[in-house]
């Protein structure tokens, strides 16, 4: 027999799942469309059914691990997950009970965090932050080799960081100034767009649609007003991530999600302003872009798993 | 044979010994002057000495613990401490040498958010931020009931969290805005000055020496500047502790440190601004002064210590 671990990243359209060794090779890995009707009662007996079906004779399924995108407790309860549906329900109980397993269960950003410490570039990295840079900004860290979870859940938070007192615009949580008005895939166009509204100078920006991927491309072409912006939206970046480091004080920040993509142009010009506003214990923090991609979940979900059930 | 830890806090002028049984019964306490001279070398042998000298025939020591005011690594190697002379050294394997029983150490204050945690005014909460408000402002986080370390030991360094990007002054670290620059005891008393100095407003702060105390005191009595700088200064310490909230999603806020003693009116006073800037999922944490006072350091030395090998 083969002990293995499953691995389930639960998304607004689809689920992923993954079946990994102790040693962290992927043995299948798969989808499952996630039907949110009826509140998304469906979407956890959906997986255990595939599941069931993919599952080979010579498998012993340790344990499950699920992630979630919204806020799970230490104890895997759910709070609440818009998404998907959800309200609030002892999640590892009831998958407990579906896969016939011991289950655990987290955020879906913290799993990435924890995915990539196990499997990707913060393999063996004991103390890592990891920012996914999306639709917003989210995050996930690891202490000690533990997911920061958080009483409600929500430890890692890091988009609502507040960057800038000045700001008058609100941010989706209701504040101003947070992170996210900045460094998220919207945040970059919206500050490029009053940027360029701003002034006359000519910019390769002001033909075709603005996008995140348009402003770095533009920027490694030595567009002089695109590199302006992108020193401007890395700037809060860095002073975020500073704000991060003097607390939590990790060995290394990943920068993963669409606009990482990007490359390590993000992580170069994020550094000046990290290390200007970095407490120094913490100065000397490294930074990586993630490898995973959307295989962190998943590996992180897993990683839950063996920790719950060494093998 | 009763089992007992031994919890060890340094300090620049005294060392406070406690020994602990499991159940966490102080059964004896004690001070030992500590010796800066020659880099400290004298440091823990005149600790070691000093318990050896303490120690009852029915006790059994099962593991020592210990608390520096400097940052010491998740393998317990103090990276430097000025203080105390000493540089860089393997603190835990030096003291399980003299001490003759398995050893470890953390960061003082770290620790007495750990000894707070344990036996104060967080006894059983697993996620608490404590707050030391002191010449300077520290801080420790115990995330699902551990301390949070860092890499280079520097975790929970919540002082230099940026608060104010307008200000010019710069704070003991470098930087500019840091939360230590208006909530630690000193940074109370500049702000304290300047907004003096600014008016011709009348006060009871106008006489008399101006500290901390003072502030509080007269704001109670109803002096209305006085009531004005307690609301800017408390502000930017419920903006600070809102950033962190944000992140790491505490249950519990405690409050300590010698400005502490001011009592609820810091804790009401810092209430508003913490829940306009904390992200919604952490608004509802609860806030308390801390309870422990010089002791809560020996106290999470002694539970390191038992966390270390469990009686």
């Amino acid at each position: 027999m083969n002990q293995v671990y499953i691995g389930v990243d639960v998304g607004g359209t689809t689920v992923k799942v993954g079946v990994f060794t102790p040693a962290g090779e992927i043995l299948e890995k798969w989808e499952v469309p996630t039907r949110t009707e009826q509140n998304g009662v469906h979407i956890l007996p959906d997986v255990a059914t595939s599941v069931q079906a993919h599952t080979k004779p010579d498998w012993q399924v340790l344990a499950v691990g699920i992630g979630v995108p919204g806020p799970v407790t230490a104890e895997g309860r759910v709070l609440g997950c818009v998404n998907l549906g959800w309200g609030e329900f002892a999640l590892t109980d009831r998958a407990a009970t579906l896969f016939g397993v011991p289950a655990v269960a987290g955020n879906d950003a913290n799993l990435a965090a924890l995915g990539e410490q196990w499997l990707g570039a913060g393999h063996g990295v004991q103390d890592l932050v990891m920012v996914t840079l999306g639709t917003g900004v989210g995050g996930g860290i690891v202490s000690n080799g533990k997911m920061l979870v958080g009483h409600n859940g929500s430890g890692g938070e890091i988009g609502h960081i507040p960057v800038n007192p000045q700001e008058t615009l609100r941010c989706n949580c209701g504040q101003c100034g947070c992170l996210e008005q900045y460094a998220s895939a919207t945040g970059m166009v919206r500050v490029a767009k009053a940027m360029l509204t701003a002034c006359d100078t000519p910019s390769s920006l002001r033909e075709g649609e603005l996008t995140a991927r348009a402003l770095f491309d533009s920027a490694k072409a030595g567009d002089a007003l695109a590199n302006e912006i992108v020193d401007v939206v890395c700037g809060y970046l860095g002073l975020g991530l500073g704000t991060l480091g003097s607390v939590v004080d990790p060995a290394l920040f990943l920068v993963g999600g669409g606009v990482a993509k990007a490359g390590q142009i993000i992580l170069d010009r994020l550094l000046p302003s990290y290390q200007k506003h970095v407490f120094h214990s913490a100065r000397n923090a490294q930074f990586a872009l993630a490898t995973l991609g959307n295989d962190a979940g998943i590996c992180g979900a897993a990683k839950l798993a063996m920790d719950l059930v060494p093998a």
